[in-house]
This record gives C-alpha cells, structure tokens and sequence, in this order.
C-alpha cells in the first residue's frame, strides 16, 4: 500500500507547496436536528484528523482551500469561508505524520517537509449531510461524519479548531443562514427554531426568537391556505430574494 | 542612509523567518467623533504602507503580530487581533520593494525573498490615537494617522486590507467595545451614540440605539446627582464589571 504515498514520496521538499502553511477544513454537516463534523481517519494509523493540505505557489489561497477540501473528501460546490488561523508553535507535533509515514512503508527523513512547523488557515462550512457522499482520498480509510457531542482525540490541535469552528458558527448564524441553505424551500417558525436551538445547543424561547427572526428582515411570510381542518395550521416562510 | 536596509540587506534569504508569509496590522485610531487609521511612508519611496513584517521560525502568531506593530510604530500594549487572511495570487507586487531597495543604494537581486509571493495575515486594533505616540522604525520616514475618508494609495492591496478591517470593526463593536478603552470611565449615551456614528459613518435614531445597547447587559446606569440647574441632566453609565 506505499502507492497511499506516492505524491509526498517523491517530493520530500514539497515543492510547488507554500513551506509551513496549511489549510485545514471544518465541514459540519445539519440535518434533522443533528449537527455534525466530518473527520478522515488515516490509513493503517487509524489517526483522526480535519480534512486538510497545501497552498500551491500558482494558487489563491481560497483557491487552495477549495481544491484541498474537494480532493480529501470528494465534495464540490461547497462554501468554505476562512474563519481564524493557528498559528502557535505549541501546535507543531510531527508524531501523527512520522507513524502515518511509518506505518506506510516509508521512514521519513527528519528534514521532510511534513514534519516541519505548520501555520494553518482554517475554513469553515455547512452543509446538509444527506444531500452529500463523502468519499475518502487515498491517503485515508474513511471520511464520515461524527456526532460534536462526541469527537474522537484528534491529531494536533484539531479538536480546537473545531471549538473555534463551532464558535464562529453560532456568532454569524443569522448573517450565513440563507446561504448554508439547510431548510426545504418553505418552512415553519418551529423548523427554523430548530435549526437555531441544535447549532446554538441550547432551547430558545418561541416569542423572542420569532420577534427576532422577523426583525432581522431575510423571510417572506407566505399566505396561509385554508386547511379545511380543525386546527390551526401554522405559518409558512421563505427566505425573502434579494 | 544604506545602514536604514541592514537587517534585510544581510538576510537575503530571510534567515529565521517563514518564507511568503507575512503579518500586516490595521490600527484604527479614535478620538472626539474623529476615526483615523495609522499609515507608514516608506523612507525615500515615500511610498505609503500599513505596519506589517514577518513572523519567526521560532515565534507564535500573535506573538509576532505585537513585536512586528510595536518594533514599526512604538506603539506597546495595544489589543491586536486577527481579522483575514489575504492570500491571492494578484496581490503580490514586489515593485514597490525593488524601488525602495534601489533607492536606498543596493539593487537587490529578483531572487530576494521580500519580493517574492507573500500571503499576509491582518490584524486590526482600535486605540485612542491622543494616548499614543507612533514612532516609525529606521526603515521608514513617517507613521502616522490619516482620515479614512481620504487616504492615500497604499501599497500592494492594502488599501483593500483595511477596508476590510473597517468592515470587520464595525461588524464587532458591540462584542469588543469595552475592551477598546475609548469612553472615559464614566460617559453619557450621548457621548456612545458618538463612538458608533462615527466608527460606523451613520447617524443613529436615539430611542433605537438606546434600547439596543441597554439590551447588551454590557452598561451600569449610576445614581444621577443633584445637579442644581435648571435643565435636566442626562443618565450617566459605565461599563459593568464581570
């Protein structure tokens, strides 16, 4: 299984990759009321990580984020967004690659590029997990999607940059929401509050929500049609065009 | 004046630091209804550039954003934080570092790492510009602020980068307004409504921003004093402690 790799075998000095920077990428996936991340688990190591990789020198580096997202787990027209950088020596830990390389065959030499200090800029996204099939690169056994409640130890500070991830989420939910386009075409206030409560954690109360949901001036509401039954039916909204 | 390049000029292959990365800071300055942005002139070039520089092999992050905005423009203890990373390829314009090389008496060689692509990390910070004396470091003749309705052409794309940090500035005040430190202990609503019309270039309709910064939790009301006069005088607040 050496062919796993092949493309940093045989360039130990990475060149054509910006030394010392990386992108790493958060994509959590919502349905349902379940908010998830999704993770690779390397070959043979068996390793957690954040789908991540190199900066090409030829390459924009929202470009390269996402190329490396793509190439990792197989998904397209995803919207990553850059949200922080890590950047502190402390994160640099060759051990995870050292093992990987190891167990695949291949002592690297201590000079190998891999094993040097990495800067990474980390992307976020979501996106609805059903909509998606996460496919492994060959350099990982597997690429699904794990519950945030309970992440596996992750190599690195990964499991950080997901808190970061998760934090910059919740703070730009409302601006972000019409873009993740998580809900189906129209929706109720109780869908929408649902949404909130499972990405924030937390229960929100319906009148504040709802006051605040209609202030912030993105939904259309749709006229009601007559049931016919005997309860009532509850509004229905739309993301307003604009 | 070839003894201004030295540190550079001895380092051709930027020794010690990591290579196309760099570190560039937005400090936003304010004070009484004025918001100015602090700007660097290249010495002779007299190009103009925002405080920026590189970061050590050996050195975190943001350890190296407050040594390089510090050892540009002595200004110290001021709260930097990052706010994007700006990585395009058409960012790179290394004209402006040949000229001033040339100009300062050593045609440097295309193979310079300074003139090579750099990706730059932006920080912004936002201080009370009459509390502080920007000093320019012996590469550049000037640092100083400058009204943001009319800057002049910055190098490169930094224009670009502190757009974006007024874009970020203004997206963040409620979050990062007590930690900026630019109200006097004790001020009026009055004196707030300020701060915001200013850093957001708006005027503001009292009884909505009252209500909102109240909704915060972030202001103590005091007891009102007996003032003697004739007129009413207005609540005074401070910013709670927690």
């Amino acid at each position: 299984m050496t062919d796993k790799l092949a493309p940093k075998e045989t360039n130990p000095k990475g060149e054509g990759f910006i030394p010392h920077l990386a992108v790493d990428a958060v994509i959590f996936g919502f349905h349902d009321n379940q908010l998830k991340v999704l993770l690779m688990q390397y070959s043979k190591t068996g390793r957690y990580a954040l789908p991540g990789g190199f900066i090409q020198q030829t390459e924009n580096l929202d470009d390269a984020a996402k190329r490396v997202a793509s190439e990792r787990t197989g998904l397209t027209d995803i919207f990553l967004e850059q949200f922080y950088v890590f950047g502190d020596i402390a994160r640099h830990d060759p051990a995870p690659f050292s093992a990987f390389m190891a167990a695949n065959g291949k002592e690297p030499d201590a000079s190998h590029w891999l094993l040097q200090r990495f800067i990474s800029i980390g992307y976020f996204a979501l996106v609805d997990f059903t909509k998606v099939s996460p496919t492994p690169d060959k350099i990982f056994d597997s690429c699904d999607w794990y519950d945030l409640a309970s992440l596996p130890q992750l190599i690195q500070d990964h499991n950080a940059i997901i808190h970061k991830a998760l934090e910059t989420l919740r703070a730009k939910l409302d601006d972000k929401l019409i873009g993740f386009n998580l809900l189906p075409q129209h929706f109720t206030m109780s869908e929408l509050q649902s949404l909130y409560e499972t990405i924030l954690d937390k229960k929100l109360i319906r009148p504040a929500f709802q006051r605040k949901m209609l202030s912030l001036g993105i939904l259309d509401r749709l006229a009601k049609k007559f049931s016919g039954g005997a309860h009532k039916a509850p509004y229905v909204y739309r993301f307003a065009s604009k």
